[in-house]
């Protein structure tokens, strides 16, 4: 069995890899459309990967590209470990398209969930307040509105979903969240409703969180409908996709203090434009789709592809394999 | 038996109370030294309590100063439920010296350990740099050392440092605490030492957090030494006390970045005065000793006092309940 991957990877994960899969050849993928197989060059049309790892590094290095053109131009390939959690980009639906089995990766998952508990939380605690009374030299209490006494609405719970629940329930808060089938989620959880039940759950959330899929279900779910059966002055992060939002009726709503702010690291158009009216709204966090940017994604990523690697081989189910539905297929 | 309460803590809790002491006498201390029983004027000679419940209210309201005198004039009163957590003041040691039995309260712990982790977590999730970019109107990513890498060291492990433990364990950080024995902790804790050995784990640790009694062992602990021992750029939290920090010797830290930041609470001078170094520098966060303003305390106190009453009914250890030496007695 042939596995393709970039040759920073290889330098990463060689010794654990052999462990894994004694038996696989790997073919590295160097600059400049350049591939290697035992430390010495082999030509692109000789290689025939059936597994293809698009590592995180190879996002940063400029490789992504050949080695989804590698994914796309030969046969064999069966399946793809990504670095992506969200795979509305075309690009996967063609190698989904191919037949090739596509997991996802949770490594961002940690990062993510950082970024938002952090953010609600320092909303919540008065860190601000306390910043401009310290401004004004001014000794003075900041009595405030517990964590522990929050109801979070969370819509979406998958990895990132996940993870933000197990940091945020030990705070004491209310749990609902939002899923396609309503199946019971343990100690995590408090109460789990449909995505055609929020808007029964909208009017006492204080933290509304968006961690969904972009599809033909979710786009635009976030219109004034929903807006105005949020609680006045509830928080909204949006960390799934700009396109769950309309963003007209967002703005519309920050004027009636629903929600009373919004923490943004997606929108429709990105780059955001610098005349967008986000940037300078007093109620806004505007971020830069980099809820994901922590630095444990590396060493994460890597730990995944091993396991399922792993799985693979055993032929055991995969963590986070798409299914076809995700990328409009049947 | 004898109970002497605020009437409005009387009003919260009075249905439960006759469950728990349903032979019990409630003494209502009510504004300008004036008692009721039974809904009719007592004088203050005709009391007798045998369990005097300092609850929150009492501090508001002006009525703890008769409580307490109460607690120091009558000869019965053999416990307390107050609702400090430290109990430096002098007036706790003048109660334990008549002999009565102090339970503290942890009812705070929530809000502080709250105040800690979103100070923390504000400090490592980019939120600032972020609004600078947003200010400038900059799509730009920010990395960042993800709070998952984080080591915290919390120096005392009672009840606050327990909360503290509970929430920020979850995001998966290196937790080492110190107290006085060295007894394993569970799941909550990676590494238990002493006092002592405190120099050998702050060289490592990204974020301090001072949770500790002030006594003669804690008093100015984090002197120069201390300072130069601290990982450059890491974070020191104090919500302990004022006294455990010499404030010349952190100021001179700060300037060579250990800490890198200071986020305090209390100061060995409170209020602290207008024209203190620590209001304007920019490696500090100044709070007026109010990190343990939640909403939820009145409710945790009144379960809490419920609680102890139950136990104190029963001969059961009660919870909280300060050791003499925590005052300077033997």
């Amino acid at each position: 069995m042939q596995i393709l991957m970039t040759k920073a990877a290889h330098g990463r994960v060689a010794e654990r890899l052999a462990k894994v899969a004694p038996d696989a050849q790997v073919v590295t993928a160097v600059d400049k459309d350049a591939y290697e197989l035992d430390g010495r060059s082999i030509a692109a049309e000789d290689i025939d990967p059936e597994v293809v790892w698009l590592s995180l590094d190879s996002y940063a290095s400029g490789t992504l590209g050949q080695l989804f053109g590698r994914l796309m131009k030969t046969d064999a390939p069966r399946w793809t470990q990504i670095m992506a959690a969200g795979i509305d980009n075309p690009m996967f639906r063609s190698i989904m398209e191919k037949g090739v089995r596509i997991s996802k990766s949770s490594a961002q998952a940690t990062p993510i969930a950082e970024y938002v508990v952090a953010h609600a939380l320092s909303l919540q605690v008065p860190i601000a307040e306390a910043a401009a009374l310290q401004a004004r030299r001014e000794w003075k209490s900041t009595p405030y509105h517990e964590v522990a006494r929050t109801r979070w609405l969370m819509a979406g719970f998958g990895n990132i979903g996940h993870e933000i629940a197990k940091r945020i329930k030990p705070f004491g808060v209310h749990l609902t969240v939002v899923r396609r089938s309503p199946a019971a989620e343990g100690d995590l959880v408090d109460k789990v409703i449909t995505l055609k039940e929020i808007g029964s759950a909208l009017p006492d959330a204080d933290v509304v969180v968006l961690a969904l899929a972009l599809n033909d279900e979710t786009r635009g779910m976030c219109d004034e409908h929903f807006f105005r059966a949020m609680k006045p002055g509830a928080v909204l992060i949006n960390i799934g996709r700009g396109g769950l939002v309309d963003e007209d009726a967002l703005k519309a709503g920050l004027d009636r203090d629903q929600p009373g702010h919004a923490v943004l690291d997606v929108f429709q158009t990105e780059p955001l434009p610098a005349d967008a009216w986000f940037w300078d709204h007093p109620k806004v966090r505007v971020t830069a789709h980099t809820s994901n940017s922590g630095d444990g994604n590396l060493d994460r990523g890597d730990n995944l592809f091993l396991e399922n690697l792993r799985r693979y081989l055993a032929k055991e189910p995969l963590l986070n394999e798409a299914d076809r539905s995700e990328v409009g297929l049947t």
